[in-house]
């Protein structure tokens, strides 16, 4: 078979396994979700010998070592997608779920009730342990997955495959309502962005250039997650001990995620009094700071910030810093350079407060918090599946809502339309 | 200025706008929709000057009779175009409204805002009055428009766009919010469906090959409405008079229409009581019947369906009929054929009302109702820019509701993550 056909045939089959699925009950899916859990500490070893293939695999191809312990299935990888599995399980259903119900004047009673999308294709990096936690997650909320994880993990991802299919063969599930594409060509990829008859959507998760050769080639829609540029702005009157726990927290918890602090901003009337001690904190925690000149005199020793550095998403232990004169300049820089992901302001005046929220249209606009927070699991939607930085359909964190959408269901007796 | 310079000064001009048109209050842009109305009234003359160049250039260009039509701009366009204005300002406001609220253990409150898209982008036929409702709708739910309808409406559009903008000018409010393409070339097009880092969203309207090459071409997110295949399935038990008054309506009222039928299901059980004098009444109405074989052997005279048929949106008078053996085989039908747009059961079994509703995914699912209530009017949406029929983001009539998105607002007191 041609990897054309044998794309459009999984697709295919995804629509056909995607009415089935839709149609499934709640304790039906959390049912198979348990099996497959069951299945994977079972399959253990299994599981681990294919990863390994994929190790050596990699290993040979001179994989980063960062990289090699993504794609590496350990003991807390195992307990890890045994755990999310259990998790899913445990949330609600949205599917049937009534948002809306209105009678109109004509009798006619419109309500508005949660669906399944259909059919979601994932494009990932090569952490197997995505594989599990996307199929979960598409799973729960009724819809059918596609998933092509990154080459390196080909393995790995189908061996994962086999269970998941299995457990939900053996739950009266339809098999094909989770498919890994069987292949390592890169032409899979081109032939499945243009299946819009079948598939409903796409989310792409990796790297830029990953997620720009989707939207870039995909016929069907994306929910795409680029970069997270997150500032923290100090505000003219603040608790500093606060601001100061909040940046440190922003800034090193995770430096390597998206919702880690890339820029701080700082009003004049509070920097003297605060960006020296904050910048030593930083500077004992191996933060690099890049300041405007404004914070390289204030600060001696920092490096002066470039114009790549107000648009830069680090991920990792470096800091640009600008001294703002007024709130507005603050929400100017974050309009400019920010990629509306999370955006905190550290205020103790309400009133400035609310304008900042007001007036920032990032994912997460945060009110003395750490940018930290913005993820699926803090902010209550249980798991996520992505965060989107585009604003249609979902903005942030992604969770099983995100994963539906609503249907009018219009109950009448006889009416017709004048 | 090339054209590919002009498309990204627009665009940027936009994202400039739309940061003042998202903090406008309600009253400020109901203000301005109420003086665009006023001053459209007060430049009647000079609109239908520019109209009628459009319509003269038309009829050298040999265009059809149906598409001047929409094209003119006559005393009942003027006063639909008002009326939608103060129908708009009428509607709620659905920026800054707060969906869900929730404090976290941690004592996070969190909760979901609705903000504006940001900018939009309509590419619409050649019809003037789509350019002031869809300026209406844009500005009410805090975005920016760029609009660029069909050429051969380009002097009609051009002056409607001068008086938005001085309107919105006058109002305190960019006139920058609402933009007309100010150019009939088509390359100007393709630049446009690629300002992803300026434009939120693009909306086709039209044909089905205007909406194929914006989804085949834009890096942006597309809101498409495809076409509607709808269908009404008449049970073995229902009230045969109530089916006859919702078949007439759903395929006579608007043939045209996307909401109008195109397929009859008919169970074989009702059928020979049921068909042939619902025939005679389409007949007698001009609807050509293309049947199934079974359709046929019942009627005489009814020409017969080829697999085409199934597939059809004939905005004509023209219906196919198929009877069906079972419910189910009317839901593959619908689910294989359909375009997920409207299907309509009529029964009087409750249980089975219920097992159609729940099976049958498509952005309208009605019961004993005409399709043609597939309409954001008739659903209680206030106004609509469209009906998706993806079903990302929207799925069915888009109102005020879905021009917008939500973020997530976090009020802490120095939380940091733990």
């Amino acid at each position: 078979m041609t990897i054309e056909k044998t794309i459009v045939a999984i697709a295919e089959q995804a629509k056909v396994a995607s009415r089935k699925i839709a149609a499934a009950d709640s304790e039906q899916k959390n049912r198979a979700l348990a099996l497959i859990a069951e299945k994977l500490k079972r399959s253990e070893e299994t599981i681990k010998a294919e990863n390994r293939k994929d190790l050596e695999l990699a290993r040979e191809k001179g994989m980063a070592p960062a990289m090699v312990d993504r794609l590496k299935i350990t003991d807390a990888t195992m307990a890890g997608m045994i755990k999310g599995l259990e998790a899913v399980a445990a949330l609600p259903d949205p599917v049937g779920e009534v948002t809306n119900t209105e009678t109109r004047p004509n009798g006619l009673m419109v309500s508005r009730v949660r669906i399944p999308l259909g059919v979601i294709a994932m494009i990932y990096e090569s952490r197997p342990n995505v594989t599990v936690d996307a199929a979960a997650l598409c799973l729960k909320a009724g819809n059918c997955a596609i998933l092509r994880g990154g080459s390196e993990a080909f393995h790995s991802n189908m061996v994962l495959a086999g269970i998941i299919s299995s457990a939900l063969d053996e739950s009266n599930l339809p098999e094909e309502t989770v498919q890994v594409i069987p292949t390592r060509e890169r032409d899979a990829v081109n032939v499945l962005l243009k299946q819009d008859e079948l598939i409903d959507l796409v989310i792409p998760r990796g790297g830029e250039p990953l997620i720009r050769f989707v939207v870039e080639n995909s016929s069907i829609p994306v929910l795409k997650h680029y970069k997270g540029v997150c500032h923290v702005y100090v505000d003219r009157s603040c608790d500093m001990d606060q601001a100061a726990k909040i940046c440190l927290n922003a800034k090193t918890h995770r430096p390597g995620v998206c919702n880690a602090m890339e820029t701080l901003l700082v009003h004049e009337a509070t920097a003297a009094r605060f960006l020296p001690n904050m910048v030593s904190r930083f500077q004992a925690e191996k933060v690099e700071i890049r300041g405007c000149e404004k914070t390289t005199d204030l600060v001696p020793g920092a490096k002066r910030a470039d114009q790549n550095d107000w648009h830069a998403e680090y991920l990792d232990l470096v800091l640009s810093v600008k001294i703002v004169a007024t709130m507005e300049e603050a929400m100017d820089h974050i309009a400019r350079y920010g990629s509306s992901h999370t955006d905190v302001i550290v205020t103790d005046d309400y009133q400035r407060a609310n304008v900042f929220v007001k007036n920032v249209a990032s994912s997460m606009v945060g009110v003395n918090v750490s940018t930290r927070f913005n993820d699926g699991g803090e902010l209550g939607l249980g798991a996520e599946i992505g965060i989107s930085t585009s604003k249609l359909h979902a903005f942030g964190p992604m969770g099983l809502e995100e994963l539906t959408t609503r249907k009018f269901v219009v109950l009448g007796r006889g009416q017709t339309r004048h």
